[in-house]
């Protein structure tokens, strides 16, 4: 069942009171060394630095009042567990944020700042799911995952809408792809409120899973997670992949020093931090250049979370 | 003399189409780590990548057809050397630019990029101004000034008209102090659209010739350049000086391990790329937090214009 336009309508209207209207940027000299007219979306600058906080606050804003009580639970070590910490604080929720044990301590904090109830697990798949089970067993807490929820991805989708009604004639909207959740929103979004819009996503060729996914028609899965944009190393779920099936167009692939040219040039000339994982659909427009000759094209940047002290370049 | 409203209105809607209307940008994080509430003013966006693009445009427009015709001259390694050669460019002006021989490739690089036709000369003031005058005798170019200027002073007011009118309760505008262009534009701004508005300068203590000419009364120089901002080494001019002297409050002073601070915390929290001479007022902020708790505050973020692969964190 793919979301109607009045989910995703509903949706922007539910999460703008929590979030920022991001500014959409762009620069003539990226418009030059691309060929095309570009738009960046800037959810860098969105609370917690990235677009995570809008799928974490509609699907917490969905809950009942009693699941409210009891408050919610998530397994993530990146954005997606301070999005959830803060969106949950907002609204008086409790957040139990489900951490490998060998997570940088940087986002330990970050977490806890946020005022997430932090339980540290093994670095396993298995640990996590665990403890998450055993945190919605006895708080009676409601497990959100961060893109595999209908609720999230609706809410992701959001950044878009607004892309869209700055600039109603893009033809294109790239994202990066990762769990699914921000491709699969922006498709629904660019899908109801483009005009003849693609969605295109960006993914690191190391893990391409959701390339693979579209070509072989299930969900396939990485082997490895050997990328510098570490929030893409995750699999596509059944609740976003047949959304992405239906919807995006293309999938392109970008080499590891794609990435950080891709990065650095955004930084050089956009002056914005954007994460490694942002800049992965920029290098997919850079790689197909050609392709988009003389386009309109948006690019949701996912989010601005990187240690500047260890910058790749 | 100082300049009226009139002068600075005028400025406004003059350079009203040649450049970018910026965005003025702001962070929960940041307020609650300063007490203030805090509006940047984000200049680093401007085209160039710096505030200076405004007052070039501005004395540029302000020339009669023949002055045009000869071209203009400066002498810059810095922001101002690109800003002139793009103004003069998008006005079909030639722009000589003078440059000490040491000045980094990339700048030269930038320079040459928006059309300026760039002059080496020995890394001495004499050897760039001797250079500057041949170049006026020869070409008839009309020599303008990076900062001692009336319309370039006027041009980087415009800022601040901008951020005032964006923002009408501020009750204190931040800005770096270099060769005092912006400064005493930004404090002609504040004085005449501001309401019980204060303009205060941050300066590098190694290079306090600011801070000591409004004690003194006089134009005070600098016996050494070392500060990591780069673009504050310069003194201050007969022309900005007395409008400094006249309607700025305060200059507050910094070391350059605070400069170093705030620039991070800006990167980090705000997921902008600021250069060093931009983190100054926002560091003489934090310096003196205690005087601005829960005031309302703007900085005019003067440029973004920094080698990232070179961070001095």
């Amino acid at each position: 069942m793919i979301p109607t336009i009045d989910h995703i309508q509903a949706a922007s209207e539910r999460v703008q009171p929590y979030t920022h209207k991001t500014p959409v940027l762009s620069s003539s000299q990226i418009n030059e060394i691309s060929g095309a007219e570009v738009y960046f979306k800037c959810e860098n600058f969105q609370k917690t630095g990235a677009f995570k906080m809008r799928g974490a606050i509609n699907a917490i804003l969905q809950l009942t009042d009693e699941q409210k009580a009891a408050g919610v639970v998530t397994h993530s070590s990146g954005n997606f567990a301070q999005a959830l910490s803060l969106a949950a604080k907002n609204l008086g929720v409790k957040a139990y944020i489900v951490m490998p044990s060998n997570a940088p301590d940087v986002k330990k904090k970050a977490v806890a700042g946020y005022g997430g109830i932090i339980t540290e697990t093994e670095p396993t798949i298995e640990a996590r799911e665990d403890s998450a089970t055993h945190i919605q067993n006895t708080a009676g807490a409601t497990f959100i995952h961060p893109s595999n929820d209908i609720n999230v991805i609706l809410g992701q989708g959001t950044a878009a809408v607004e892309l869209l009604q700055e600039h109603q004639d893009l033809e294109y909207v790239f994202t990066p792809v990762g769990g699914g959740g921000l491709i699969a929103g922006t498709a629904l979004a660019v899908s109801y409120f483009g005009h003849n819009c693609k969605t295109i996503g960006g993914e690191p060729i190391t893990v391409d899973d959701a390339y693979r996914s579209l070509r072989s028609g299930k969900i396939e899965t990485n082997t490895t997670g050997n990328t510098i944009a570490d929030g893409l190393r995750t699999n596509l779920g059944d609740k976003n992949f047949p959304i992405i099936k239906e919807l995006v167009s293309e999938i392109i692939r970008v080499e590891e020093e794609e990435i950080i040219a891709a990065m650095q040039l955004v930084w050089e000339r956009m002056k914005i931090i954007i994460e490694p994982s942002s800049a992965v659909p920029f290098a997919a427009l850079l790689k197909n250049k050609d392709q988009f000759q003389n386009r309109k094209v948006g690019i949701v940047v996912s989010g601005g979370n990187v240690d500047v002290t260890q910058t790749p370049f």
